[in-house]
């Protein structure tokens, strides 16, 4: 086991040094040779996991602004086939959200089987920006760790497993990445003015995940925390964990029956 | 212009011969390297598109069973970010699509700005498969042709570009894809018992086919016939025509305002 989930009985700094590479790890170009052959591995493993279409299977992710979301899925599920692959990113809810429980837009968009859910931000938010922006009283978003847990478990008896991630960065890096944003022309548009009121709540963020990240890291839908400082080291430690997940499915092809194959006969003439 | 759309005034054969790579095209290894070559271009193309967000992308995918609409989707949008493609199948409708209107479903799975949608089969399959297996009277199925292009020019005019590909493979291709789909056990899962209904009834939909590639190629959604008994062939004329689509379009990075970027001044210090 490449990372071990988020135990809720342990404590959880989410310090800086919580971003760098952990150890064991190759470095260079051998990582970056090792993340092209886990990558092969998930496109081959993501063929027969459509195939097989017994379980559906959900990638959440979280993580700070600029903590590599985007760059995380352009590059571990560009490996997979678009067909079998579906990206939500969950914005500002809007009026008609908003008028639902928090788990009504999440659930709506919950993978089928074969598919692969892909969540960028999820209902995580509604503990995190929720919890830090006062966007809630405490007594609500204080009942939701609960709710998501059962919700989770709701979905991983029918038929999802649930891999969440959360992309873990420094605040150095974020100050760097945020001005690349701003430097670079084609970047632009990716800097909202709201990052940096963001980054202002850095302990505040900290605390919120510390939490979300220890109670909502369940035997049916664990967390793991990703140092993200480094990108390739990022997308390598994501895929492996995502590979091991499909490799324990013992996943098949399903074979045509005798009659169909009896078919063949027909077409041979 | 690499391929010309259907021309509503032209008499289209779709016989096997249209199956064959067009003249004028590299060949072999070359005609691989300009498959790289485009697709490389147009990961950058959408990257822009996402960005700029100012039109939405519709690629409408059509042809007979083993035409090739998978492997399409997965050679050329596997070339793109996954957050920004969003594949739909369309399947046998259910109770509830059939409650409604046959576009209303279709509706639904439109790209959103900034997006390309993919549709895997389409609204097109209720003038093609509920023509030739009856599943509609003659005097429905006949101003669906009207509809769709009423329906296609709307979305055109707010804000949708549209291309539309018929995949079109000979009757002997067809044959060897079965085959292969019944001899090699980690492809049986493709081929369907209903299959071999489908391909008995050949001229019908070649018939239907006809109709609806004439009577729905519009100046606002074009439809291009596209030989696909050579793979690559295939997958480097879907890939071109995209591009120029996407490079006729002028997109550009929103830049961020004066404001925005004085903002650079608080993250130095």
């Amino acid at each position: 086991m490449i990372l071990r989930p988020i135990s809720p009985s342990r404590p959880l700094q989410l310090s800086d040094r919580d971003a760098n590479p952990p150890r064991g790890l190759p470095r260079g170009d051998a990582l970056k040779e090792a993340l092209a052959g886990e990558l092969k591995k998930l496109e081959a493993l993501q063929n027969a996991f459509y195939a097989d279409s017994r379980r559906a299977l959900l990638v959440v992710l979280q993580g700070r602004d600029a903590s590599g979301k985007d760059g995380t899925i352009r590059t571990v599920f560009g490996a997979c086939n678009p067909q079998g692959c579906a990206v939500t990113s969950f914005k500002a809810p809007t009026a008609l959200e908003l008028s639902h429980d928090f788990l009504w837009r999440v659930h709506q968009a919950v993978p089928a089987r074969g598919m692969i859910g892909i969540f960028n931000r999820s209902h995580y938010e509604d503990v995190l920006v929720a919890r830090v922006k006062n966007l809630v009283p405490p007594a609500v978003w204080k009942q939701r760790y609960r709710q998501i847990n059962d919700f989770e478990r709701h979905l991983s008896e029918n038929g999802v497993t649930i891999l969440k991630f959360c992309l873990h960065i420094s605040h150095d890096e974020q100050r760097e990445e945020f001005l690349e944003r701003l430097t670079d022309p084609a970047k632009n548009w990716k800097f909202r003015a709201g990052d940096l009121e963001d980054r202002a709540l850095w302990k505040d963020y900290t605390a919120a995940y510390r939490d979300a990240l220890r109670k909502c890291s369940t035997p049916w839908a664990p967390w793991y925390l990703v140092p993200s400082d480094n990108t390739t080291t990022r997308n390598y430690l994501v895929t492996r964990v995502i590979n091991e997940a499909l490799q324990k499915m013992d996943l098949r092809y399903p074979r045509a029956s005798k009659e169909v194959l009896a078919l063949k006969a027909k077409l041979q003439k």
